[in-house]
């Protein structure tokens, strides 16, 4: 069984992590996680094939934007906040706003 | 003579401005500007093929990061502070915080 790397605090980097929300699925993904919720792939990206879904999950663990963590089969995605507002401050509550912002835009358009 | 076009302030995505900022070129093309600079592409990038440059501040010109104007022979650059600040409020300064502590940690480190 593979092991899930994650990056340490202080190896976050700032053009990893906005490379890593710079994709549709995966601001989607965060937002749902900012929410509270714990995610595995399969509850929260349902038109995804699994081999995108895969590649996704992954460049959110690997920038350190979430954090992942095996309970039985499945894999089990939280939202690494603390980490992301230790680091970047201001970012992530930015991002989450400009998404709602959009989201509120489209709704009415 | 090329047209230089630019989305209007209601056309700026999100995606897009993320995906601009994700790299470490343009990331510093961002940063001289948000100092109040107006740069063509010669003056900032002296160590990056003229291709390249020219690719990146396409990008950022795209996305909506920047203006660009002729003036001349050379295209000047300006940041778009304003509509960036009014599309995404606080998703610059969030980043140019992020930058300026990065090059803090190097320093030290």
């Amino acid at each position: 069984m593979r092991t899930l790397t994650h990056p340490d605090r202080a190896q976050l980097r700032l053009e990893g992590v906005l490379d890593a929300l710079a994709n549709p699925v995966r601001l989607r993904i965060v937002q749902r996680l900012a929410e509270g919720e714990e995610l595995t792939c399969g509850t929260v990206l349902p038109d995804i094939p699994a081999s995108s879904a895969t590649h996704h999950w992954r460049v959110l663990r690997e920038s350190g934007v979430l954090f992942a963590r095996r309970q039985g089969r499945v894999i089990v995605h939280s939202l690494r906040r603390d980490d992301l507002d230790a680091r970047f401050p201001g970012l992530l509550d930015a991002v989450l706003a400009a998404m709602a912002s959009e989201s509120r835009s489209r709704n009415l358009g």
